[in-house]
């Protein structure tokens, strides 16, 4: 070994779910919306002015968190954005956990949080989730360098009420507690709300799910102007210009129809509904889901199996070897058509083992 | 001050030249290319479809990556790609300078190396430019926890020849060597033929300059295939789907138009050897320059003077309030048109001051 690779960072990255291209594949291994963006957006794309990408883009954004400050009715300076709400997330982790206490999120939960983590150096530790995959409230209590939450967890489904977030803030008055809600818009209610009352709070959000432009990467996140402006301070002391104009003139057009985005999230909770049930009668159980993914296992067949089975009709869902939840499916929430061949074919496939 | 302050990131953040937008102004403060990206780019901006911004883009962005390594003539494992070169730096930075011996730039280079190195305490060493600006590479001898050059560099717009380069390089064999060449398509040599000899050389470039695309936020960087993969493995750890696909296809295409690139850098450093004639024969002077700026001080006039005239008729250019270099202006080249209201209200003024 070279002796200049002595002093490469030492990580272990995160493996993102495959993307496949395969003609015909099913994909719900990923989380993403079967659903295009809302119509405005393929106008404004054809609007961008080429020649215009000649000069950099606003570093503040300005347009875009504008947009957001009035959509979600929170004030512009308590506004952030970022590349996807992983950008948000990690850029959040470096600013906010310096201390020498160890920052806590549960064991199961946004396999990203260790590896940020292991990333900047911050100690961690990781209370378990109770056997129902519940969040412990009372394990939030003690004195520690930072809390991440996400909410509706990941890859359980499972959202707790804002009594239980508010719960353990109020316990966290001395670090920053996160609150990651890149599900939320499937079934629960932000915590936003909450940013007015505790200025160490910050809310984590994505246009890459209930918006359908994960190809655009946006994210951003709501907290305090103190809060903000720290995480801007380190953002433009990595990268000033991290919003390429097409995101922000994109991210812009989707925030303006509401409408179409209630009618989405909608389809999607109503074929999630529909789903459970199926898969209920095919002998698998879930957690109610208040995300666009259901977090399946079945009563007899392995999960890997299965996952391998489906990936051989070009099914792709997502399965994790990971302790505790290695007999676990994480299945997207697709069109009902896509839906409708997945519970075909895991029906066959159960038939035929039983 | 609460708690949870003591715990955020210091930092003193980069402070990017402004983004005026005044009907009229002349912009000549960024380095910004004048002319628009290639034709191919608008076409490809038309082409994309919305409906697959719903999927994340490919986190290897390996369309973009082969393409650039096909371009450039080097191996698909020995191309990395960021959120433009400042993504890259930053990454590069925190990837490879994790020694406790101090890394070595230059005192006056691009403002951002002191800012990534405060941002992940790294210690730095700034070895002096001689008085004529130039690289002393004897300084860059001694041991050290890693080099980073900008060649040409910047905001002198000196370009250092390939000996001078390939020097420092052999005499740091034990850490790793990067070479900015942010403005190298304006006249210089790349350092990128060096990367088969030498497997610690990372050379950084962007499409922000010469290719007219600072917009869309695209930079890339060549290394041996061990430090390439040390960096991706960095990257994936912190966000692993950084290039949206609109960059993704945008950039592909820009490289595509070899023909309108060597016309477009070809305009630019005529117009740049016009307008060095004409600043001299106004009582100006500055080194040679192999960038898309002219770094030019005058014989009686302050630099910071001359800023705020050309601000009054809405020509931007950049002035550096840091020693040794607070009588100069940077000043980029833009069109001719552009170049000829500058000089004539130079001309103007330095006349009334006669």
């Amino acid at each position: 070994m070279s002796a200049w690779e002595k002093n490469i960072r030492k990580v272990v990255p995160y493996v993102p779910g495959e993307q496949p291209n395969i003609p015909g594949m099913i994909k719900l291994n990923t989380n993403e919306n079967p659903y295009p963006p809302a119509p405005g957006v393929a106008m404004a794309l054809q609007d961008i002015k080429t020649d215009r990408l000649k000069l950099y883009p606003d570093p503040t954004a300005k347009l875009l968190t504008d947009t957001l400050a009035a959509y979600y009715k929170v004030g512009k300076d308590q506004v952030f954005v970022g590349v996807g709400s992983d950008d948000v997330l990690g850029m959040a982790f470096l600013t906010f956990f310096n201390s020498d206490r160890p920052i806590l999120f549960p064991d199961i939960t946004y396999s990203f949080y260790d590896v940020w983590a292991e990333l900047f150096s911050i100690p961690y530790e990781r209370p378990k989730l109770d056997h129902n995959f519940r969040i412990r409230k009372e394990d939030y209590y003690k004195k520690n360098g930072g809390v991440v939450i996400a909410n509706p967890n990941a890859p359980t489904s499972i959202y707790e009420e804002l009594d239980v977030v508010r719960d353990i803030i109020e316990h966290n008055q001395d670090c920053v507690v996160i609150i990651d809600e890149a599900y939320v818009d499937f079934g629960g209610i932000s915590a936003a709300c909450l940013i007015k009352e505790y200025d160490n709070l910050l809310v984590v959000q994505t246009f890459s799910k209930s918006r359908s432009m994960a190809g655009m990467r946006i994210g951003y996140a709501f907290g305090s102007e103190k809060l903000i402006r720290a995480l801007n301070d380190v953002k433009y002391s990595y990268n000033s210009y991290t919003m390429n104009q097409t995101s922000i003139h994109l991210g812009v057009e989707a925030l303006k129809d509401r409408a179409y985005f209630e009618e989405c999230t909608s389809m999607i909770t109503k074929t999630r509904s529909r789903v459970m049930w199926e898969l209920k009668e095919l002998g698998f159980s879930f957690p109610d889901s208040k995300t666009n993914f259901i977090f399946a296992t079945h009563e007899f067949i392995p999960a890997e199996e299965l996952y391998t089975a489906l990936r051989e009709e070009k099914i792709f869902v997502r399965y994790f070897k990971k302790p505790r939840i290695d007999n676990y499916l994480r299945i997207t929430v697709g069109t009902d058509k896509e839906m409708d061949a997945l519970i075909k074919v895991l029906k066959e496939y159960i038939h035929k083992r039983k």
